[in-house]
């Protein structure tokens, strides 16, 4: 038996940090199943060469994987016909309906709570992200119009999601993020909807404590009392937003990881981009793309091997000796990435 | 002469601010013309006595007076037929299509540059702030759609409010909030008629320098290094979340003021909300609601006004002795008031 996982390391610093990834995850011996590792391509890279930033043969192969690992994608710096996220377009072919993001601080001793302890629980497949958008000529100028959409199903699953997750953390505690003072119609069903969830499940989730916040107020209080969320889930563009701004309370967005996830499959993703300002340099944090491995690898059910990750990204960070600009340091992403096999 | 000022107080602490803000201006003397105050109603309160957030006399007042000061309102706990948010209607309805938010963090001493020194330049009066949403039933249950509305005619000025506002600042720096990247059609016009504005105008923007952002990580970069963000331009949605987020860096919501601007009408409004855990103890925080005062006399011409009342606030912060609860204190609203009056 063997574990099939997709490699898509795509644009920028992607190409330097799923590499690394990879070597920890071969690193893992008997505690996976023997991976097997399969290159794709996507971007704006292959965009210029072949004229798609996705093409066919990518979402086919992952199609047959047990997980994927997918790097980061560059924009062109102005809008280009024919080219749009190739991330985006995934997360709704494979239907990876939810966007996990841990984000946690690393404390100076293992025994010590950190500071910041919450993961947010993006939808990953509607609100403005459906992409549905028109521009009009009038008298008075151009007109542009997005649809929003928010369905009662996609609500219902990541909703599910948010309680399922919370229950396994000690604080069982689910944040609805939300803006229904303006939009009543769309973030009303999101709220009503994920509010609903435990009533269809009667008992599973009694130990779930339920609140919420308007997404203004919830980024304002996520930086001033971090400690006061669990799990935050929110529709995909808040989700998108609160997730860079926790990532900014942990340090640096190259310690946190991602998984997009749906029924079937799990895509690990670093929740960085591209970083045109430092790629080929060699000095890319590989740290959030290893512990996405990692919590791909939870994801699929491998726990330990997860652990054995975290464990050693963990004490690589208490230490202090070995990390990258990004953390204050001078280490290249291969010293980071052989601080951590040391420490496996 | 005398400067007609309409006052809503509105909701929770809205009552117990905007008193203070009127105080304040009162005790500006031959600064500005005979300040004359008029009473007016809207919000959660006067909804559930009469049926309606915004009766149709506030409005038409206001047409005749030269400037007001909103407080706040509540948002019932669900969501509540026939009702919604003022503040939104009556942007809309002014035509108050700027929201000018400076953040600044106040220094140790008067010659020290703060470390916080922006303005969020909010469009108020589309973006999904439109409100017009559907909901249909279908075999996989409800869904819910919101129309975002991105106009060429409403970039172009709140773009060109925002270099304005840059030309009057030492940096001079305008940086463009955006999600073009995903959102090509819709946030792609925005981001391309704010660039456009000054060559419209040859000449006259010559010296401003324009950035951009992706609204994600522009939320991060804010977090972690918001000495980079001098003036930043936004779609309503993003301006809302990042000026919370701004907020969140100086110190307190309590803090930050806001005007609603239109051409012939400036409406003061501190960024805080209702906060009903701390309505009716008068200790919520004047300074928001006083600045607000002060940055609506500045958009009216009263420049010498505005910079008493600034200048007095900034003492009372930086001599850190009387100061309510939000900033560690445990000083009353009346305390702070009075404090600012002596500085006066
Ligand atoms: C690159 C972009 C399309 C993407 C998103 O908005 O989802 C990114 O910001 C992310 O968070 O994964
Ligand atoms: C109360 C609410 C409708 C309002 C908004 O979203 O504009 C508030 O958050 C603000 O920033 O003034």
């Amino acid at each position: 038996q063997s574990l099939k996982i997709g490699l898509i390391p795509a644009d920028g610093i992607g190409k330097e940090v799923i590499p690394a990834a990879r070597t920890v995850l071969e690193a893992l011996g008997s505690d996976i199943p023997k991976p097997e590792f399969i290159d794709l391509l996507a971007g704006w890279e292959v965009f210029t060469r072949s004229g798609s930033a996705l093409p066919e043969e990518t979402v086919e192969t992952l199609r047959e994987c047990d997980g994927a690992l997918f790097g980061a994608v560059s924009s062109p710096s102005r809008s280009v016909t024919g080219y749009s996220s190739p991330i985006v377009a995934l997360r709704k072919q494979l239907d990876l309906y939810a966007n996990v993001r841990p984000v946690v601080s690393v404390a100076a001793t293992p025994e010590e709570k950190p500071a910041v302890d919450l993961v947010v629980v993006r939808e990953n497949t509607e609100c403005l992200y459906v992409k549905q958008e028109v521009l009009t000529h009038t008298a008075q100028g151009k007109e542009a119009r997005a649809t929003r959409l928010i369905t009662e199903r996609a609500s219902h699953r990541i909703g599910k999601m948010a309680f399922d997750i919370a229950l396994g953390r000690p604080r069982k505690q689910v944040t609805i993020i939300h803006k229904s003072n303006v939009l009543s119609v769309t973030d009303g069903l999101f709220r009503e909807t994920v509010r609903g969830v435990p009533a269809k499940y009667p008992g599973q989730y009694d130990s779930v404590k339920l609140e919420e916040q308007i997404v203004d107020s919830a980024v304002y209080r996520l930086i001033r009392e971090p400690e006061i969320y669990d799990v935050m889930v929110a529709p995909n563009l808040y989700g998108d937003i609160i997730s860079d701004a926790a990532a900014a309370l942990v340090g640096s967005l190259g310690l946190v990881p991602s998984v997009n996830a749906g029924d079937k499959f799990v895509m690990g993703e670093p929740v960085h981009g591209s970083a045109p300002d430092i790629e080929g340099k060699g000095i890319a944090n590989p740290i959030a793309a290893i512990r996405s491995a990692a919590l791909m690898l939870r994801h699929l059910g491998y726990a330990q091997g997860a652990d054995r990750i975290d464990v050693a990204v963990d004490q690589v960070i208490r230490e202090g000796q070995v990390l990258t600009p990004d953390l204050g340091g001078s280490s290249s992403t291969n010293d980071v990435l052989n601080a951590v096999l040391k420490k496996m």
